[in-house]
């Protein structure tokens, strides 16, 4: 694997932006994935991310279960099975195989990386307390991996109903934004 | 105005895919507005948005005491202004002037629309138990707008110190998502 280490105080540059990610999940010894688009920033360092997975999603139990998964963030070149993982469920079939997504062993947690996606945060889930009532996951980044070979991916976001906004040119403007 | 109602049913498209937005609160007859980065759907219908509002940022106390705020979706047109609005703070000056954004009275709260921006919803706090925690607060959409004359606004994506990615173009793939 040729990816690299990226510092974990810059994997909010990479999400706050919106893009759909595939979040990669472990329960007893079979791994699935899943598409999503519902998840915010909730702090830069370490990185806590806020997400909905639904109950309906077959994920749902492996997260809530095991406490680990691995957010993916794929290119426009992967917009088909960004798709397709979004219309089945790994209840039925493996997703890896079906989509021809390589899953990678990660180095902190169960959940597999994978490897046709430009970069890939390693997580475990530290607040349970909205997952009753909202399907609200808590996670903290653990590990940030990147490929040093992907200059300014394209990533995908979706306006729903199968439309997604592919990312555009970047403007700097003068900010003390962090 | 000429803006009109948009249903509720559609707010989670205009957030999903991650845009830049102004919030606008207003407290002790004074109102405000921030610039947002953090920011998740929570629920479809009604709509829910979770977001992180910093105890740092002046508004923080405005949405904590008055429980109400309107989203307010810029297009790239006011990228300066999102960057302006984001590098200073109401408790030392009147954004709405310094920056040329028109207040219009909203319907169901009393913080006010930006007349400038091309969607607005009205929204009042309806969940506070991550606000201590991560200063995260959970939203309902109670009334959103949208200007019909804009077709395809391009959207801001903040990723980190002023470089914002403008929304390039759209593909449609075959989905059942919603």
């Amino acid at each position: 694997m040729k990816k690299r280490t990226l510092p974990l105080s810059r994997v909010y540059r990479l999400l706050e932006p919106g893009p759909v990610v595939l979040l990669t999940t472990a329960h007893k010894g079979k791994a699935n994935v899943m598409t999503m688009s519902w998840h915010t920033m909730m702090d830069f360092e370490p990185p806590l991310v806020g997400c909905v997975v639904s109950e309906n999603n077959y994920s749902f139990a492996a997260l809530k279960t095991t406490k680990e998964c691995v957010i993916n963030i794929p290119a426009m070149s992967l917009a088909k099975q960004v798709v397709g993982v979004g219309n089945c469920s790994g209840s039925k079939l493996d997703k890896f195989k079906r989509f021809k997504l390589t899953p990678m062993p990660a180095s902190l947690v169960a959940p597999p990386l994978i490897a046709e996606c430009f970069a890939n945060f390693e997580c475990k889930v530290v607040d349970t307390s909205m997952v009753n009532k909202y399907n609200f996951f808590v996670l903290e980044v653990l590990k940030a991996w990147i490929d040093p070979t992907r200059k300014n991916p394209r990533t995908l976001h979706h306006l729903g109903h199968g439309t997604f906004m592919i990312a555009g040119r970047t403007i700097k403007l003068a900010s003390k934004m962090a």
